[in-house]
């Protein structure tokens, strides 16, 4: 159970320090901290209360959405999530890439690019940019491929062999990759992927979450506990075993179910299900 | 203009017989029929106003869902599917192959299986079951992947690459593969498999279809008419043209506000879209 980590936004409701108690009541050694809730709470004052807590920071969601037009304020902003991940001791710094140039997460379409290789090659020319300034601060950043689904409005980058091709220029010390279940277990690919993120050290996350199925009518919701959607998970988490990634497991769910339940219950909800179903 | 090809569903409250008045009113020269809706017209009746409006019926939807426990009636089931298309002469069967085991589409989850490798594998026996069959019967079996969003309810098959691997050991004839750009767009490795799938001689029917996003609160209609959604059809329509496809380009949309609009309106926007966007 020592590598179990909560991702914040499972107890969405909790401040950073509501967060950061409730590990220390269950037991669960680990955390991974969204930007905007470390804001509101204070980085100074985060840190001090992960760090007298005694939590590792498994990762910093999130830098990315670097496919706009807007480069000048998306590297500027992704500098600064570098800082933060640097000055958190964050594991990594998790990357969300942004869908087609012009397209709003959540909103109507307006005027937007439909050149999704021209979006793509924005990730690369970003990383280009970026990976510098985080290796001169020690911060490693995470590629997370998101499910297909978000390749408009979230993510152009769609699968693990796609990240890892990306990754390729760059020390594994610097651009890692994120598996997340939830994002990869359908890809007929993932298992040699993952050998090969193996291979390459590139593993900087292992992010487990189910797959709803039916989807609910917000697609990005549509993330559940271990246990209460379609995911076979020992062949996935055997194989990252078997890649030697030997950090934190995040549990991160977007629900609007265990968003309304009581946080402590998540908690404990989630330990067993861990327990059962992951058990690294 | 005279490779478009109407699929029923893009007119879904027209009758085959309403279908095929409309191709012949709209000059269009190809359709694609639904089991249930020429279950429905007769299949003698269906062949009889095909054959006098003269056109050409460039598929049959669908065969598949051969992942459930109950094999022999769904192989049962795809040799009934594979008689039709024989007696309708069109030029594909389409298969949905199915999600994961005892999952039903739009259903909650009740008893099922997580064993995605295992659903896999029920396909290409299925696959192994029923193309003999639809050799001796000259029909054609086109494979669809589905976007992976389908995955554990409709359909394990979820790339090109994956369509192309199961066809592989059957003559090309036989077994082929269904470009629906739907569900192919976001793939990082489509342009790479629809060359592959050229090389083969594998694609048996080329599908067009927008994207929407944000995707509808039911997935299965967010399906929409070429330029209302994020697609660029051009890189994949030449990439099907540099492939030698020389087949019916079919439009198939299943949206809510074009099942709503008045079928005629619906066909003249089809062709202006078609002429504007895709023009093969």
């Amino acid at each position: 159970m020592s590598r179990l980590s909560l991702n914040q936004w499972t107890t969405r409701r909790w401040t950073v320090a509501d967060a950061v108690d409730g590990c220390v009541r269950h037991g669960v050694e680990a955390i991974g901290l969204w930007r905007q809730d470390v804001a509101e709470q204070g980085l100074d004052v985060t840190l001090k209360l992960v760090h007298d807590a005694g939590l590792r920071v498994s990762s910093l969601c999130r830098g990315g959405f670097v496919t706009g037009d807007d480069r000048d304020s998306a590297y500027d902003d992704n500098r600064r999530a570098i800082d933060e991940a640097a000055a958190l001791g964050a594991a990594c710094l998790v990357l969300v890439v942004g869908g087609l140039t012009g397209v709003v997460p959540d909103k109507p379409l307006g005027a937007f690019s439909r050149d999704l290789a021209g979006a793509r090659e924005r990730v690369a020319e970003a990383l280009a940019a970026l990976a510098p300034y985080a290796q001169e601060r020690g911060v490693r950043l995470a590629l997370e491929p998101l499910h297909p689904m978000y390749c408009a409005d979230r993510s152009v980058l769609s699968t693990l062999g796609q990240a890892l091709d990306l990754a390729k220029p760059y020390g594994p010390e610097t651009v890692g990759v994120v598996v997340d279940t939830f994002h990869v277990w359908w890809d007929p690919r993932v298992y040699d992927d993952i050998a090969r993120a193996g291979r390459e050290r590139r593993i900087a996350s292992y992010q487990v979450c189910d797959f709803l199925c039916p989807l609910p009518s917000d697609v990005l919701l549509g993330r559940a506990m271990m246990g209460d959607g379609v995911i076979d998970f020992t062949p996935l988490t055997e194989a990252v075993d078997a890649a030697r990634y030997e950090g934190d497991v995040e549990v991160e769910i977007f629900n609007a179910d265990v968003w309304e339940a009581d946080p402590d219950q998540v908690m404990a909800t989630m330990k067993e299900r861990y327990a059962a179903l992951i058990g690294l």
